[in-house]
């Protein structure tokens, strides 16, 4: 049965009305959390049994006085997981090793979180402008950089 | 002057197989980065003395095993600092000293970063559902937590 003409028209401007709105309410549904966006400042790059980091030149400008450190933290992207199921593991046998018992991602350093933030502590060898000559990452070459610490 | 029609058509069929290519060409130009996206897994709460992360509901079976540890990094994103402004600063006087020379952000663990992410090593207090209680954390309540590592 068709519905009376009046009905339609007030369905029709609801809808028009809404439109603008529905973004919103989308956003702030409860499930929704925020987003904030990270790019890379560097790369892991290796080659002739040497590993560094390379800065950004936009970015050589920040590591004035790390040439001061032993030893720096490197936090860089687990960019090989970067797919939402990867990012959706949860839970893991440490080490892949089906032998070791579940444990959440949160009480391992399993590369399968919900963030791909990586955490290193490195020797700090040398800098020469914007490379960082480092010993003691577990990183592929050409990883993406995300920050440095003392 | 007109073009000749010949002129014309294949300036058309040109752009009209370059369309697809353009997006690409616009990635790989110099200037840009790819960029990566983190959401909160949880946030610090602070009351009556006490600290405590609350892990969002949906990730709490990332917590497995998180009781077993005495101490937890906790990373964190300085969302107060999260303007294009406050993360373009490159150099920073170490804690807000005039008298301190400047340093490289990356020298120093200035909450203005190219990447907002701060890193604490907290003591982890107990685990209680989706509730961490820890001390020793620098951070504002309500700071969204973006990982957690043994």
């Amino acid at each position: 049965m068709r519905q009376p003409i009046r009905r339609r028209i007030f369905s029709l401007f609801a809808t028009l009305f809404l439109m603008p709105v529905l973004p919103v309410l989308a956003e702030q549904r409860p499930g929704a959390l925020p987003t904030y966006s990270v790019s890379p400042v560097g790369w892991v790059r290796k080659g002739g049994g040497k590993t560094w980091i390379e800065i950004e030149p936009r970015y050589q400008a920040a590591l004035l006085g790390v040439e001061e450190l032993s030893s720096l933290w490197v936090l860089y992207w687990f960019d090989r997981n970067d797919t939402p199921e990867k990012r959706a593991v949860l839970q893991v046998h440490p080490r892949g090793n089906p032998d070791n018992p579940l444990r959440g991602v949160f009480a391992t350093r399993s590369p399968f979180r919900p963030n791909l933030i990586a955490l290193s502590q490195v020797k700090l060898v040398a800098v020469r402008g914007n490379l960082i000559e480092i010993e003691g990452i577990d990183a592929f070459a050409d990883t993406p950089v995300l920050d440095l610490k003392p």
